[in-house]
């Protein structure tokens, strides 16, 4: 089954805060986003990986984070304010169009029309990082930094790796290919 | 849910062949299998990616793949012959005590005592390419270059990715933590 969506914002960051820079390309290489602080084949292990020594060697499995603005929204209503920017939550990408963004499965993949296919590999689990970022945007409101990850759960969108370089444009059209278990094994 | 199974037997392979070398031990970097001509990062497509041009460069979804014996031998029942033997296959691995092996879903991993983590990515699809290395084995026959990919279809393994580094034993005890979509989602 495809879907189609479109890319609504791109951001990139390699500073060591959360909160990314919006721009209007991003340019994917089979290692990660060029000049993202996520990009490699590696990683050190983080508090996402409790099963490994922190800090320690491991495959890369989160290249790029992606979210989707209405179901933002969603977390953003919950927490009673009026709006989550895909910038502040550390997401490179934002797309529009592709209902239930967050619980499209594992395999999935992300076809762009440069070439460029990103692999779904995981739900991004909300963490308390975000939540000051957001505070930092409602000075006047008193928000809990447990708030995001209570409000955002299954609302924050995917992480995965990339199966093929290419350039993504705002504005680009996205062929979502939805994995399915019985095709794979067919 | 986690199982447990057994190393029965290792291989490695350089060659251009596509039959491998048993050995005691592999050595699982983040990057490959020392020493394995499927070691690396990145790959280029082949024939079991149609959908990219072949040669062109793109992610390495396997890194190692592996068989499970009890699946081999029903293939080789269905082909009229005494055995096939992992080797033979281009396998890394041969795992005993895990049953329905290749049905094993993506993103199942596979840990070993010394820590190396492997990552489930998809089924290996049976192609023509070992029917010569087994038609080889059984001269007196004439096996049809077709014979295996119709006998092996869901027999013929798995082939994934490596999450964690370290060193496989012929012995070593296998625990297999099966992947669930609803557990990864919770």
């Amino acid at each position: 089954m495809d879907l189609q969506g479109y890319v609504q914002a791109l951001y990139v960051g390699d500073a060591n805060g959360l909160e990314k820079t919006a721009c209007q390309t991003l340019d994917f290489t089979l290692e990660g986003i060029s000049g993202d602080k996520h990009a490699g084949f590696t990683k050190k292990a983080d508090p996402r990986n409790p099963e490994y020594q922190r800090g320690s060697m491991m495959r890369n499995d989160r290249q790029w984070s992606a979210v989707a603005p209405d179901e933002l929204a969603e977390a953003a209503q919950l927490m009673g304010i009026e709006r989550i920017e895909a910038g502040w939550v550390g997401a490179n990408l934002a797309f529009t169009g592709i209902p239930n963004f967050t619980s499209l499965p594992k395999g999935t993949k992300l076809v762009f029309p440069s070439g460029a296919v990103l692999v779904v590999e995981a739900e991004n689990m909300p963490c308390t990082g975000p939540g000051p970022v957001i505070a930092a945007h409602y000075p006047d409101l008193n928000l809990s930094p447990n708030s995001f990850p209570k409000a955002a759960i299954h609302k924050r969108g995917l992480v995965g790796v990339i199966e093929r370089a290419g350039i993504v444009h705002v504005g680009d059209v996205v062929t979502v290919q939805v994995y399915e278990v019985a095709k794979a094994n067919s």
